[in-house]
């Protein structure tokens, strides 16, 4: 059994721990240490810090200040790890805690930070999943239970000082287009909600000033949010301060690609056992520039599929130019509006498509002017048949039963 | 043993086949009758109608005039259906002629087409791969080959009137956006290249000249190339005029997600054995707009994959808003910058991405500014181990061996 | 497109066609020769070479003499291959004929063969499946289908004489035991029906009268009957003769682990795609002593099963030591008294188990005195659920529908 | 998070907990009981309940008294369970405890219990596996890792009288065959080393007379040693007794099909997070004998495999009679050879095929004489190459490794 390096007392705010983090600088402070081929558990807050309950009221979605996200557990030195390597990071498990056997799926408010399909879903709602080991069902969603695809959200090493500094112009000057927009073009450094970790006083302050906000992913990684990063793959990373400093969080019991709901997945609380190893020079051997991955042997195999094609005109009936977002926007509201004749309302599908193992394809982008994207929705999680039949869709889902929703204020 | 109800021979000009067409409108008479049930095969031309020879030259990928395609096999009147149901269509096997066992792979000059990298291989490339019965290699991509996941590239009902007239308003006025940028936003209707089939004569030249290109994907399906949408897999069309009127060609005998180098896929001639069946009031009952389908029980199994991301910041550090195709763009490019490190060339890397069963995911696009796209490529496809080590990559692609190229002239 | 080397012609008794044989013998004279790395193409009949028809009548089952199978085609001289070599086959495709899409399943009478559950199917009963692409169906087994699993039952390379001596001592000190057994022990050496190619006059005589029956699967491969050894597949055969001798035969549209009901998978005649290489001295260097192999990449790909256990206590309740066989029974009894629960009858659910990919896994064989075997049916074939409910099972199948019977004479 | 129901403290010898019984007998007290639908977690010791160490000495397989074993957790009751119901039992998870991450694998020594290849392997040895997260290996069998498909290698309900004696009378026929036997045909009930739950006294005493042994798989299902009876699968049990009676034990956290070395699997301590439910008189809706149960959908994904296949005939060249039992020992014995040519013992080879996910299919069983069955070992578990190549075997293990062996005294 490793040793668990980082801890993490749920009933304590994540700002009191200060192995915790919530931006991205090189001047973070290592708050543990391992070696080489070591084993070790790493105990994290889900995304907000706990502050999403396990309740039937939506309101903590819609209010909640997005500033303060991700709280991450480390960063974590490994000794040998300099710039230019890759830290070779084996995700032996992850799983939520015993005892707190539930996560949380949501759409913000498009008033505060919004999703994929918010111009459909426009206020926050909220589902609650419970977690069976294996599995996970929601009061809120009837009819749907799936095995758990579960990941980190967010995972990465420390950015060095040019890194940061490249972010932070690119980001600033997409902003600069369109200063006011809501929700952003993209989140600058914000320090009054700053958690730098074991940095105090003036350090702390001037790396608040300009640590990079941690909802993008970016070259080393960060919030990829990539379903298929789960217990058992294994990860190259690029390394870029001498030790690594590796970073983690935002647990997911199950996401679809996409995380189409931003908030996004089944998100929780829990702990990870790694093993790091270190591929000496690997940037410039393999010509590395963005993590790359092997996906894990273990993790739900569904194979039968039912699956949605979208191309990338709107709504509205306007022509875009090969964009995939739209295309794929328009194969999910397919899929929604399929599973409202099974009886789901709209956010109940828009919730399914959130947090079920869906994948999206990039399916074609080359066929002038449309893109075509698809969703493959796995049939066999759901307790009912969702195949076409010659019968037609039979109300299925109980009625009477729905996601939570808070409406603005 | 299945009628035969279109036949193609390959040393005939598709423009002297009847059965033939190269453009969407509702008049195009059908050409063959079936009833719901009846198994049959359909013959077709490579979508180019054998323009692109089995030689090392790419001078035909270069010159082609890309106005001709695609030549589809039918419309096919399947007896009973009528706008609003659903055609659902059995494609019981796919494959190539025994006496035609390549295909070819090619990237378009940016002066004519282009592809989804056309700015990294701006010049006309072609490679040929050999069929050996459920497998294909090329002589100009060595060390890898692969099982074929055949299917067709293009498969869908004849649009009505109504249809028809909203794909034309909105491509042309995506069209007028930018009326001379090279390659265009869109194609619209033209004349003088346009096969309508059986029509002849005024009723031609009317049909003509507001036939639809088949280019992209749309409502009806058409040009998806949905690789997964192959040989054992069940597809449920709309159906917008009586008879439906089911054509299909672009046969691939292989290709990636997003058929990213547009020629594209590995392109041949063939036949496909298929059954239709008719699900009355299908479009209603189930809520559909575009086609959606079940993938088959049988295709190739790779499950070891090596997983390369790409974010929506460009070469050039440029920051994008939530762009998946920027992301898949990087997400391919770093793929070809490993895969070189192991010997191939640029141009060998891109074809391999163009033509196997790799997978392109949309991994998130929510965490703003930063979409996250994941390519996934089978490692069990190379005859070496493209896996990362401590030993660092061999070259184990033999040199000296390449993908011709046609200078532009 | 690569030579057809052996062809059939299905109105032509195999017997007057040379370049089939149905003994295994050193002498029997090559009849075609291919390179190393050659792709060939070799046509077969079905095993039983053209005796049972496509019709509702079981006679011919019931009729049958045994001693007349398997026709084989071959043998190939593969240049270069000597003793000690292993023979690397790759299986590149295999098929029906396109003017032959039907294939056969029956249970042999006991008094002519049996078959693995005699005692419960004592008389000869037949199924006509037809292929359809991929997919087969049966007019005499309603509610299922399935795709392909296709293979050859029987392939391997020609014994050298003491390998030959070594199996008919055996083989005859076995039937020695009981020579009146019905059905027997083994078969020996039966010169009258013996078809041995090219072989005439004196020396036909003398090797007819050792020539091995095809039946057993043997040290060199044989009529192993494995379903898994399919399109796609690499086959590494021990070499004992100078060319290696490779033959084969009963080809296998689909067949479950076993063959249960020996007359038995989906018995059709067609062709396979072939390419050989040698490993020279292969047999010392890894140590071969009989056939192994690498699974096809692409095979139907059921994920869904109910599994049925059986242990080592027959119907009467009579206690064997670890008996895998007895096991396997009633693994195969208890499927097939739960799909009588659906309506179907014994013999249409036997034949089910006998022709669809179901998977017979050998559980336990350590705890004494009970083996346990697994038999796992695909729910996915089945047109209706069968999996248990609390509603219970519903009658789905049609009634008045049965596998034809010819009773004993 | 559910209650556990069932502690075991490993400190502790098992005798000394009453929640814990080691013989079958419908007179062992009910400790614990549940509702249908209800979650709950059971805690079961190692099979052994602790006899075998973590350290390199195989003395303890050696000596170890099998009497005392299954050490099984239960019975619990679950309300409204009723004879001819089946009790429908989800598998909700399966896992070792945190503080004792570790299992073992052996032989025994021919003298005392054996195993499936006793012959080749006469004395005690063993190997001890770490588990790191979800995936395994030892210190004592270098090059191999795998993931873990952890099940319950044995899980049953209570039998009534009936069944009971039923079993002690065709399993004291089978053992009056050749009472001296060794090992002997099967056990019988044994007093001495009975630990019958809370049955105490009298009671204990006459229950314990003619309680039944725990190794054999029987109709109720119970040492099946199944390895796809994984977390995640869903088994239907047949209820004999009043509230079931459910118990379970002899956790594996990996083990190949047939558990050949008997000592078998990766053997260990652990917990099961269940939920039960009852299928009312579903013994007779669906003519259930045995259990049957559905796979998990989260199960390692090995696809490549190199097949091993054996026949029906010993080392010795003995010629037997469709025996699967032989066939299948040839395969095992046959993949032991190859592993060989890398540098493993015979004893390491043994030992992968008791511990991996090996398959073990029956292939054939009506060719007489000759049964085919088929080992499968799965390629990707192995740190090196192990496909066959013109090279030939490079030895890929370090020497100087093997597993401890503990001469017979």
């Amino acid at each position: 059994m490793p040793d668990t390096i980082i801890k993490v007392d749920l009933s304590q705010s994540p700002y009191d721990n200060d192995m915790i983090h919530n931006r991205w600088h090189p001047d973070i402070p290592m708050v543990a240490k391992v070696k080489p081929g070591d084993e070790f558990i790493v105990e994290t807050y889900d995304w907000t810090g706990g502050f999403i309950k396990n309740n039937n009221d939506a309101s903590d979605v819609r209010d909640i200040d997005l500033s303060i996200v991700h709280f991450l557990s480390g960063p974590i030195e490994v000794e040998g790890a300099e710039p230019g390597d890759l830290l070779v990071v084996d995700i032996l498990d992850v799983g939520a805690f015993p005892h707190n056997s539930w996560g949380f799926n949501g759409f913000f408010s498009k008033k505060n930070g919004g999703g994929f399909l918010t111009d459909y879903f426009p206020q926050a709602q909220k589902s609650i999943w419970d977690i069976s080991g294996m599995f996970t069902s929601s009061r809120h969603v009837p009819g749907v239970s799936f095995a758990g695809l579960i990941h980190p959200g967010l995972i990465g090493c420390l950015p060095d000082a040019r890194l940061l500094e490249k972010w932070n112009t690119r980001e600033n000057a997409l902003i600069a287009e369109n200063p006011t927009r809501v929700p952003p073009l993209a989140n600058p450094p914000f320090p009054s909600t700053a958690h730098m970790g074991r940095l105090k006083g003036d350090a702390k302050a001037a790396a608040a000033a300009t640590g990079a906000r941690t909802v993008p992913p970016r070259e080393h990684g960060g919030n990829c949010d990539i379903k298929d990063l789960s217990r058992g793959a294994r990860v190259y990373f690029p390394v870029y301060v001498k030790g690594a400093g590796l970073s983690m969080g935002d647990l997911h019991f199950s996401q679809g690609d996409g995380e189409i709901t931003f908030c996004g997945a089944i998100e929780m609380p829990g702990w990870l056992h790694l093993r790091a190893n270190v591929l000496k020079d690997g940037m410039a051997k393999y010509g590395i520039k963005n993590p790359i991955f092997k996906p894990s042997p273990i993790k739900p195999n569904y194979t039968d599929y039912l699956i949605f094609e979208g191309i990338s005109v709107d709504d509205a009936g306007k022509q875009y130019y090969l964009d995939v977002n739209v295309a794929y926007q328009q194969a999910c509201l397919n899929a929604i509006e399929y599973l409202k004749k099974f009886g789901y309302s709209g956010a109940q599908a828009y919730a399914i498509l959130g947090t079920a193992p869906v994948q999206g394809h990039i399916s074609g982008v080359v066929d002038i002017p449309n893109s075509c994207a698809t969703l493959w929705l796995p049939t066999e999680i759901f307790d009912f048949d969702i195949n076409p039949s010659n019968a037609g869709p039979t109300k299925s889902v109980p009625s009477g039963i729905d996601v939570p929703l808070a409406p603005d204020l």
